[in-house]
């Protein structure tokens, strides 16, 4: 089998074969097949599509490039979620302490920011000690003993990954449905999970803009899971305006723990609910949507959600008085406060703006290689549908850095629209894919 | 400036600038530029195309990459003639001395063969002592001295264009227009020339096999050596069937001087003096095709064509000799005949599997490195056209060694079509751009 036969047929629009495609990822996996081999034909699969079969096996290979955990030795049902990411995105940190504590197992493994998105790695690790480091021994220890572990990726999980989302980054082919699948779905089914509830988002502030392309994505995402054995369901949520009103590492994390105390922004908490509920139906502990939903309502309200984050961060390190004192995270020194132009109605707070000007305050990375600042960030004080005075807050910027400052104010002033009459309320969850 | 912006915007359709694409060329030429960049932009610009406008900045970027040849110290019109390659395909042995015994002067530079097809210096080389690899200095001074020059591509001209092929050669982007225009452009235009007939073949043994695919790349080409100040014109002729009647390296020779004795094959002595004839309108040594048909002729008939020939030899270091003793120029001592099955006419020979065919005796290469062997090749003993009975030789085989020529004998015996009645005559020129 020669590299250059492979590309030249999905050049010309062909469907490749099973063994092709393992052949390509075999070769980029253990470096025999040259970078410019591979990036022209992952240039040639953008271009020309692959159908669900295709994509299929691509994400196989991915998976077999690696380990494929097993984790039938841990009893319990193991049941993760993913989102494709969004601005102000924190519900992992409030899910999986909610899903665990309603008797799912939950291996998450999750991943660092990347541009104007979040990363629930960056924002576990704004608490002080937390390990995001498990091997997969050290995992399946806190899946027996605390029910859930959030981790980052492991070497062993789909290195063709790791290889090929390098190469895509700097060689323009990241933007493809078929091989954001595949990079998506390889990684999670490596990690010996039994459901998948997926979060794609749409809007603005998401990877997808359009509901159209949110939902393709989606569609394709839970054909390859439910083909692999995984069951798997997507929903489609809003990400025009960003979700909750802190974004930023450590201020996240604060408006997680409210939300699991009972007081965090309605719109998280609800989102974050959906979520989990799904995650309990599909994992079989809770039969329908309904008494699914009194669950997760009650694991919130007894605090039973709080305390199993308590665990986690227990187990894996972390300094647990941050959930009482939130003065032990980290924080930034410098305070900015964005003012509303005129009296009305907040009509809109566009997330990608936002999303960039946390990145520009330090909060985000542009490249993989990036420090984060994870005090530094910013409080939508008044968001969509709020009414305003002249004057009055509308964002209020934790900085560190004046420079920075200075480009994320220059942002923020016009991430927000003031009208004359209140919006519509917005739809959180806009569609599901089952 | 980066890469990845230019590949985007490529892959997404757009037409890129000026100063895009000369970073790119010159990022490939300096090799800052990574090869899975410049590959993934490649296999972009392939399937989403190339404007004109593009196609000749890129042309003139890959001119750039090296030296344009100064050549005004030389006088004389200088025109040049180039084929996008064929199977027999040898005019440039025929009409570069016909040219300068005209009175024009021939500045030629060659490539090798690849493929299927032949290429001029493996046909020079089968003359024992001839120099292919003059320096820019000793090609002027042959032009000077003797009115032409047939030469390789020194590493001056256009050495984008060899880094470039080399990576489409492995990346499955070798069929583009664009890329293909700009690179048999470039070279051109860098040799210094003032004028330039292409031989744009087309069907079964040339690059392009339908006349519509050939038309389009006769007018990219066109359309740029205009665009940077060197005249133009295509001829688009035949390539279903082998040119003359000897495909093979010394062969080939020996069918040129042949033609330019007078009694070589019909079909290759009127695409030589068609070519020829171009020559002298577009440099303006003859005021017409007319006029230039008579003088061409009377090159041949009266020995000035051949006269030069023996000058280019001589002044290359070549063994003059061969002109007289063909048994001076490399031969392989086996014979095989491949007979016709049953009476009729030859109604096909099919070009490329005769080409395939004389690549696997050891005439051509399939990769850049391998070696080629000079004695080697088929003599097309019946042609398209001719009567045969049964028993009757179409092919004579030139071999060296018995596994080659199992492998050559069962292709040609696939590449003959015997037929009842006598197919009509081949146009030889099946169209023209300028």
């Amino acid at each position: 089998m020669r590299a250059v036969d492979i590309i030249l047929s999905k050049r010309d629009g062909r469907t490749l074969a099973r063994d092709e495609i393992r052949f390509f990822v075999d070769g980029v996996t253990d470096g025999t097949l040259p970078d410019y081999q591979a990036s022209a034909l992952l240039m040639a699969i953008l271009l020309r599509g692959m159908t669900a079969e295709e994509t299929a096996w691509l994400t196989d290979a991915m998976v077999h490039s690696g380990v494929r955990v097993d984790l039938r030795d841990v009893p319990g049902v193991k049941v993760d979620k993913h989102s494709t990411g969004g601005v102000g995105d924190k519900t992992s940190l409030i899910l999986a302490p909610l899903a665990s504590a309603c008797g799912l197992v939950v291996p998450m493994m999750s991943g660092r920011g990347l541009g104007h998105t979040g990363g629930t790695l960056d924002k576990l690790e704004a608490i002080p000690g937390f390990r995001v480091g498990l091997s997969l021994d050290e995992m399946k220890r806190a899946l027996k003993e605390v029910g859930c572990a959030m981790i980052g990726q492991t070497a062993q999980i789909a290195p063709a990954d790791k290889k090929l989302y390098a190469l895509r980054d700097v060689t323009g082919t990241v933007e493809s449905i078929p091989l954001i699948s595949a990079s998506i779905m390889s990684k999670k089914i490596a990690e010996g999970i039994d459901a998948l509830v997926l979060d794609v988002k749409t809007g603005s502030g998401a990877f997808m803009k359009t509901e159209r392309a949110s939902r393709r994505l989606a569609e394709s995402l839970v054909s390859i899971g439910n083909a692999s054995g995984v069951k798997t369901e997507a929903v489609i949520t809003d990400m025009d305006v960003p979700l909750g009103r802190a974004v930023g590492n450590a201020l996240e994390v604060i408006e997680c723990l409210e939300v699991l105390k009972g007081r965090g922004p309605q719109d998280l908490t609800d989102v974050s609910v959906e979520l989990t509920s799904r995650m309990l139906v599909l994992g079989g502990a809770a039969r329908d949507r309904a008494a699914a939903d009194v669950r997760v309502r009650e694991a919130l309200r007894s605090g039973a959600g709080l305390e199993r984050f308590r665990r986690i961060v227990e187990h894996q390190g972390g300094d647990l008085r941050v959930v009482d004192d939130y003065g032990r995270l980290p924080s930034a020194p410098g305070r900015h406060v964005i003012h509303a132009p005129r009296r009305g109605f907040v009509t809109y707070i566009d997330a990608e703006l936002v999303g960039r000007a946390s990145v520009a305050l330090g909060a985000g990375r542009d490249t993989v290689d990036a420090a984060v600042d994870l005090g530094v960030g910013i409080m939508i004080v008044a968001t969509e549908g709020d009414s305003v005075r002249a004057g009055d807050p509308v964002f209020e910027l934790h900085y560190r850095d004046r420079a920075k400052l200075a480009a994320a104010s220059e942002m923020l002033s016009r991430a927000m629209a003031i009208g004359a009459t209140r919006p519509a309320a917005r739809r959180l969850i806009v569609g599901e894919v089952r």
